[in-house]
C-alpha cells in the first residue's frame, strides 16, 4: 500500500522551530551578500535504523532550488555510526535554517524505529503492535507510530499513525470500558454487539478477577466469537509471567478453547520477549509501548564539507565529500 | 511575563492521535447508552517535575461540560512516584478519548523538565540554555524547549519554544557561518556588523584553530565588543575539559580580556557539570542538548476510581478517590 | 513456661552416629591404657546465636563422671567467631566419642536460630512464625522449630517443635483443604464450624481467585469471626508484593473489615521484610520457612587445650584454657 | 550390596512432626465427612539429584490403603526444576498429614546428594569420603551420610550412615588421639598395634609439626605398613595448598615412600578440587564435610492436581495430572 | 645525623643517559646562536611524597651558572598532582640536556618514598624496614633504600642505601645461612658466637620446622640473648597470618619468653598491615620489599613557562610562572 | 651487531649494594669455617620475558672459581612462573653476597622487557621506540632502554641505552626546542639546517597550534625534506585519538604530502595500541614511555637445593636440583 506524503507543519516551514542562531546566520549572510553553494552531510551518533527521510525529502522538495542535489539512504535502511546518510548540495541560504528540523526528524524517528526493530528481532515472527502513543506528546504520536511500523511492527494503536504508515490501526479495549460496564463479560458482550465484524474480539482479562478465571468466563460467554484475550497484569500483581501465560493457555485448552489467542502487554522489552520465548510461553502477539517511546533519539551531526566545490571542514572532520556508495540520488 | 496559552493541534482535538480503542469504546458506550460520571486519576511512574499541565488544562477547557471538576498539581511542581497529580470528574464520554493525549503531554514534557532540572541543580547558579531542538522532531521542538525552561533553564534556542516559555531565545552562531566565511574572525566581525546591538556577541572558537589561539584572535579583533566565546570542541579533539577552560581563561586574562565570558557546549550532563565545578573550571554558562532530549518520558497511568460516586478500581489499584491535599481545583 | 528436657536418641548415646575414627580412638586408647583428663573447647566458625546447648547438656549429663566440669554459654546467647562457647573437662574416654554429636547439635541449631533472629530483627516487632518443617528431614523438624523459637519466632508450625519450645503450635490452613472443599468460602466455613474456638480463624486467600476478591468473599461470609487472611501468592502470580498487601487492606477497610489481619508467607527473607516495612505494607505477621531452613550450619571446631592440667594444643591453636569470662558452670 | 529399608521414627508416623494445619485439616474433613480420592504431585524448586525416595516409599507403604497408586523417579536420579518427581493417588485422608514429612525427606536429602555429586564430578575419579557428620544434628547424621553416598561418595564417616548406605565406614584418626598420646608417631604406632588389620593405616600429619616433616617421621617409623597420610592443615596455617601436597609427595618419594598415599581434608569444595587438579596436586582422596552439609535443602512443592478424577489446581498451577514419562510405579 | 651529598654518576653528568633529542637540541641551538634565559617547571602526575630533590640539587649545583635560580619543595615534603615542585631559571643551554635525569630522579624516588609512606602510615608506629634491594637493579638499590627511609622506614637492608640515608643497615639472616648449617638452632648459635654484640640476634624461624616449634627451639637454645624471631612463611605454607603471629606469641609467652620480639616479612602491604593490626596480631616490626619496589614511578612533566622574562607555554599549559608559595629558594 | 659486555659498577662488586645479612652470613660462615659447595636456583614470580642474564653472567664471571657451573636460559627467552631460569653450583662463599644483585638484575630488567614485549605484540609490526628514560633514575636509564630493546623495541631514546643494545638512538625534538624558537616552523627549519643528514626530520606538531594545522604548516615549509610528524597531544587537549590521526593523515594527503609519516606518543599502552589499530588509525610508529617504566619488577626467588651434592630445601620448596631441559651451560 502506497504511503501518503507526510505533512510538514507551517511553523517548521517558516523556521519558527529552528535554532535562533540559524535565523541570525541567514540575516548576517544576507546582509554580507554571501550565499555559497555548500555541501552539507549528516551522520548519526550510533548504529541503527534510519527513519524520517520521507519528511526530510518532503521538506527539502518545498525549499530547495532546481539545481540542488540531495543524496541519501532510504527510509528504513540500516546505518552505521558516523556513516554519511544524507548529503545536500545547494546554495546555503536555501536550506541553512532547516538544519534543526532535518536533524530532528532523523534523530527521533530513527531512535523509535531502531527500538521497534529490536523488539521485532527478539520476537522472531510473533507480531508486535506499537502501543506507545500515550507516552509521547500527541503532536508526534503519529510520527512515533509510523516509525515503529517502519521498524517492523505489524500495526500501531493511533489512528493517524496508522494512516501515515498505511496500516489498519490495532488495539483491544481499555480498562475504562470494563470499569464503566462494571464487569468484563458485560463489557465484552457489548463490544461484540456494537462493533463492526472486522474489529477483532480481543478481550482484556485482568480488570476484576484473576486472569485465568476471567479468561474462562469470557470464553464461556462469547465462545467461538472470542478471538483472543489480552493479559496486561499490573506490576502490583507481579506483571505478566511465562507461567501465567502457560496456565491461561492450559486452562483455555482444558475448557475447550484452543483457538482463543493470547496477547501480552505491559512492560514488554526485547529482553523479556526473549526470556518468555525461551521459557516456552505460548504468546500470539505483543503490545509494546514504553520500550519504543523511551528510546533516546539517535543524534545526528551536520557538517559542511565543500564550499563552491572546494573541500573544507571544521577541526575534527575530514574536508571534502565523504564517499558512501550506498547513497542514492533523492532529489 | 505572562505565558501565552499553548495551542492544541486540530488532530488532537479530533481524536485522530488517540489510541483506536478509545474511539471504539466511545462507540460501544454510545450505542449501549452508557455515559457515567467517572473520576479518572493520573499518576507518574517515577519521581520528577510535573510539566504539560498547561496543555492538559487547555485541552480539557475545550471539551469538558460545565459541571466537570478538574483537580491537579500546577506546572513545574515536583511529584512523587505513584502520586495522584490530576483528577478529572465528568461524564466519561466527554473526555475518554483524550486519555492518550493527556498522558502524552504529561509524560514527555515531565521527562524533559525533570532532566533539565537535574542540570540546573548541578550547575548551582551558572545559567543553562536548552540547545536540544535539533535532537527532537520539529513538531515538539517548542514543547521540549518550553519544558526545559519550566525545569529551570534560563532560555532556549528555538524561536517558538522561547515564545511558549516567554523568554528571549538564545544562541551564538553555528559552525556553518564560520565555514561559509572561511575564517572565525571574519565571521565574527560580520556578525557584529550586521546584527542588532541586543544580540550578544558570543563567538564559537573551535572551528579552524586551537580554541585558546582562536579565542585570542577573536578578542584581539573585537576587543570590548566581544561578550564571550563558546567552546564546543568535538569528541575527535577530546571534547571540552576543565583544563581547556582554565587555560583559555588564563590566556584571555593574560592578554587583557578578563571580561570575556566562556560558554561550554557539547555532551554536557549533570555529572560533567559537577565534575567541572569541582575541578574549578571558570564557566559562565552551559548549552545542554542531548541530556534533556534523550531523557525517557515519565510514563503516566490513568485509572477510574469512582463511577457515579461509588468507589471502584481495577485489580492492583485502590478503589475510591485518592486523597492528595496538594491538589488544587484547576477547572 | 518451663521447657521439657530434650530427648537424646538411643543411636546417639550408643555412638552409632559418631564418626568412626572416634570409635577407633576409643578402642586404641583403651587397649593402650590411656585415658587422661582432658579439657576440650568448642568454638564457632562465625558470629551468631548459640543454640543446641540444652541437648549438649542433656547428653553430657548422661555420660560424664561426677568429677567432670562443663562450662559454657547459655541457650540463645550471642556468640562471636572463634569464641569459646563450651568447655568440657573430664577423662577423655568419657566423652570423646560424642564430639561428633555435640558439634552437630550446636552447628545446625545455631544456624537455624541465627537465621530466625535475622528475620525477627528485620520485622521490628511484627510476629514471625516458623513455617519450615516441610523443608527439613522430619527427624529434625522439631529441633529446627525449637531453634527458630530460640531465635525469636513467636511460634512454629510443627506439633513436636512447639512442644520442645513450650509454645502453642501455629498455622492456618493448607491449599489442600480448600481444594478438597472446592471453594475457599466453603472450606473456611467448615473450618470455623468444626474446630475449637481457640484455633484462630485465619483463611488462606490465594487458591482460586484473586487475593483481594477472595479476601472480601471470605470476610463477607465469616464477618466478625474472621481473624485474618493469609496471602501466599505463588511466584507464578508474582508473589506477595507490598502493593498487594496495601490493596487488600484498603479493600477490607472499605468493606467494613478493618479488624481482619493480614499474614504473609512465601519466600519471606529479612531483605524482603525490611523492604515491605519501608514500603509501608500493613502486615500483621509473617510465616518464614526456607530462609531459616536453608541457612547453613555454623560449623564448630573442638580442640583439646589441656591434658592432665598441662597446656597443649595442635598447631594453629593456642595451648591452655582459653579465658572467657562469659562462661558459666553448666555441670 | 542390598541396602536395608530405612527406619521411620514413631513421631513421624504419629504425625507429631507434621505442620499443625494438616492435623487440623484432617479433623475438619473428618467431621465434614469429606475424604476424596486425590492426586498429589511433588516438584523441586531447582535442578538436582533426587534423594529421600526410599524413606518416602517406606512411609507410604505403612499408611496408604491397598488401592493407592504411587509413581515416582528412583533414588539417585537427576531431576529438573519443576519436574514432577512423585505422584500419590489415594484417599486424601490416608496421606494428607504426611505432606510435611514427605517434602522434608526429599528436600534435605536431595540437597545433600546434589552437593556431594558436584564434588564427585569435580574430582574426576579421585575418591571422596563424606566427613560432615559433625556439622549436622546427630538425628540426621546417618541420613546425610547416606545421601552423600547416593550422590557418589565412596564412603562416609558415621557408622549408622555407612550401615544405611551399605558401605564400610571410613576415617583416619582425630587430632585428639594424637594430642592424648602427645606425639604423632607414638599415636600412629599405637593405632597400628591395637586395631584390626583391615583398618587402613592413614595418619593425620599436621598436629604438632610441619606436615612434610611429620609425614617423613611417620613414614620412617611405620615404613611399609603406612598406607597414607592425611593433610588437614588449619586455616591459621594457610590450609592445604597444591604446593604443600606436591612437596609432601616429593619428599616422601625422595625418602623412598612412593606408595604412601596423600589424603586431603578441610574446606574442600568443588572449586578447590578443580583448582588443585588443574595445578597438578597428586591427591589420592578427599574428605568433604561442610560443602555438603551447608548446601541448602532443595525445597519441594506439593499440589493436588485431581480430585476424584477431575482436573483441578490452585491458581498458578495447571489442572490435571502432569505428564512425565520418566515416572515408574513405586507402589 | 647529617646525610652525605648524593654522588652523581659521570655518565649522567656527561649527558650519556639523556634522551638523544636533548643532545640534538643543544647542537641546533648552539649553531643557531640561541640560548635564552628560560624558566622550566616540573610537576608530578599524581599526589605523593617528593623524593630525589637532593640529587636534583647536587646535579644542578655542578652545571648551572652563578646567576641561575632554583626554587623547589624540599626532600620528603608531600606534593599534589600538577603542583609545581621545582623551577629552574637559567640560560636554557646550561641545563636543557639534564631534563631527562632530573625528571628521572624525582619520578622513581618519589614513587618509592610514597609507597613506603603508605606502609608507615598503615603501621601506626610499628617500625618498618625496607627489604626490597633484591627486587631492583643494584645500580639503584641504594637510591631505593634511601627513598624508603625518606618515606618513613626506620632502616633498610642495603649497606649503601643505609649510608646514603644515614641510618644503620638492618636485617636478620637469610635462609641460605640456615641451610648451609643444616639446622636453625646451629645457625643461630654460630651467628650469636661470631658477630659483634651490637648486631641484633633476630632469627629466621620458618626454614625447616613449623614456625611455632622453631621459635621455641631457638628460644630455648639462646634464651635471653635472643632478641627476636622473623616469620617469613612462604606462600606454599599459606604466608604469615595474624593467627600464626598470635600463636607464636602465645607459645613464646607460655614458655617464658615474653621479651622475644616478632618480625614479619613476605608480601607485606599496607592493606595487610592494617588487617593484621585490626586482627590484633602482636607484631614488633615489618620487613617490606616488593610493595615499595613495585610501585610505579610518579611521572614528572617539565615545561618552559617563561623565555627571557616573557610568559610562554605550549598548548595545554598556562603561560607564565606558576604561583606556589610553598617553594623555597634552593640555589 | 655484537652487543658490548655490560659494565658492573664497583659498588656492586664490592657488595656495598647487597643486603647486609648476606655480608653477615659471609662473616659467620668464614669464622665457622663453613663453605659448602651449594646449588642455588632462581625462579620468577610470574610469566614473562627473561632479561638481565648478560649482567648476571658478567658479574659471575668475575667472582666464581674455575670449577663453578652456571646453567640458565638466555637473554630474551620467555619464562614461566616458578620455572628455574638460573642455577649456580659453586662454593657458597664465592657468590652468596651477590644474591641481592643477581635477583635485582633479573627482576627489574625482566619487568621492563616483558612490558615492552606486550606493546610490540599489540602493534603487530608497527615500530615502537622506548621513550621512558625520563621516568627512571638515570643510573638505570640505559638498563631500562636496553631491556626495552630486548623486549622488541626498534630503538630507544637514551644514548647509553642505545649503546648497550647496539642500536642507533632515536627521538624527534622536544617542546623546549620549539618554545625557545617561538614557532614550530622556525624550529623545524633550524633543526633541518643544523643537523647531519642522517638524523630523521620528524617534527613535533602540537606545541602552539592545532595538530592538523601545524602539520600542514610544517609540511608546506619543509616539503619533501619532512619525514614525519609526531603527535604528542597533552591530556588537557584530549590526548591523541584515532580520529585525530585519521584527520591529520587526510589533510596531509589532501595537501599533497602522502609520504609524511605520523608518529604517536603520550600515554601509549598495549590496550590503546590495539584500540587504535582496530579503529584503523594510520600510525607509522609509537613512542612508549611510562607503560614500560611503570611495570613492576618480576620478583625472583633464590633457593639452595643441594649442599655438597645432597638434596636439601627449606619448607615450601622441593629438595634437589629442579629438572629443566631448557637450561644451557652458561659458565
Amino acid at each position: 500500500m502506497e504511503r501518503p506524503e507526510p505533512p510538514i507543519l507551517p511553523s517548521v516551514l517558516s523556521g519558527d522551530t529552528a535554532d535562533i542562531y540559524f535565523l541570525r546566520t541567514r540575516q548576517v549572510m544576507e546582509r554580507a551578500g554571501l550565499n555559497p553553494r555548500a555541501s552539507m552531510e549528516f551522520f548519526p551518533a550510533r548504529d541503527g535504523l534510519l527513519c524520517g527521510m520521507r519528511e526530510v525529502v518532503a521538506l527539502l522538495k518545498q525549499v530547495l532550488p532546481r539545481d540542488a542535489e540531495v543524496w541519501g539512504l532510504e527510509e528504513g535502511e540500516t546505518m552505521s555510526r558516523k556513516e554519511t546518510v544524507l548529503r545536500i548540495t545547494a546554495p546555503y541560504q536555501s536550506y541553512g535554517i532547516y538544519e534543526t528540523a532535518l536533524a530532528g526528524f532523523l534523530a527521533q524517528e530513527s531512535g523509535w524505529a531502531t527500538a521497534a526493530r529490536e523488539c521485532v528481532n527478539a520476537a522472531e515472527g510473533v507480531p508486535i503492535i506499537s502501543f506507545g502513543a500515550r507516552h509521547v506528546h500527541p503532536n508526534v504520536a503519529a510520527a512515533m507510530d509510523y516509525a515503529a511500523v517502519v521498524g517492523g511492527c505489524l500495526s500501531c494503536s493511533s489512528l493517524e499513525g496508522a494512516r501515515l504508515a498505511s496500516v489498519a490501526a490495532a488495539g483491544t479495549m481499555p480498562h475504562s470500558l470494563i470499569i464503566c460496564f462494571g464487569d468484563t463479560v458485560a463489557a465484552a458482550l457489548a463490544f461484540d454487539e456494537h462493533l463492526p465484524a472486522d474489529v477483532p474480539r480481543t478481550v482484556l482479562v485482568d480488570t476484576f478477577h484473576d486472569e485465568a478465571e476471567e479468561s474462562l468466563r469470557v470464553a464461556e460467554a462469547m465462545r467461538e466469537r472470542l478471538q483472543g484475550v489480552r493479559l496486561d497484569t499490573p506490576g502490583e500483581r507481579g506483571g505478566v509471567t511465562s507461567d501465567l501465560v502457560k496456565e491461561v493457555r492450559a486452562r483455555l485448552d482444558l475448557a475447550g478453547f484452543p483457538r482463543v489467542q493470547i496477547f501480552v502487554s505491559g512492560g514488554v522489552t526485547p529482553e523479556r520477549i526473549v526470556k518468555m520465548r525461551q521459557e516456552g510461553a505460548p504468546i500470539d502477539g505483543y503490545g509494546v509501548g514504553s520500550y519504543i517511546t523511551s528510546s533516546p533519539p539517535i543524534d545526528f551531526t551536520a557538517d559542511i564539507h565543500e564550499i563552491e566545490g572546494c573541500p573544507v571542514a571544521k577541526r575534527g572532520r575530514i574536508p571534502g565529500i565523504t564517499l558512501n556508495p550506498r547513497l542514492k540520488r533523492l532529489l
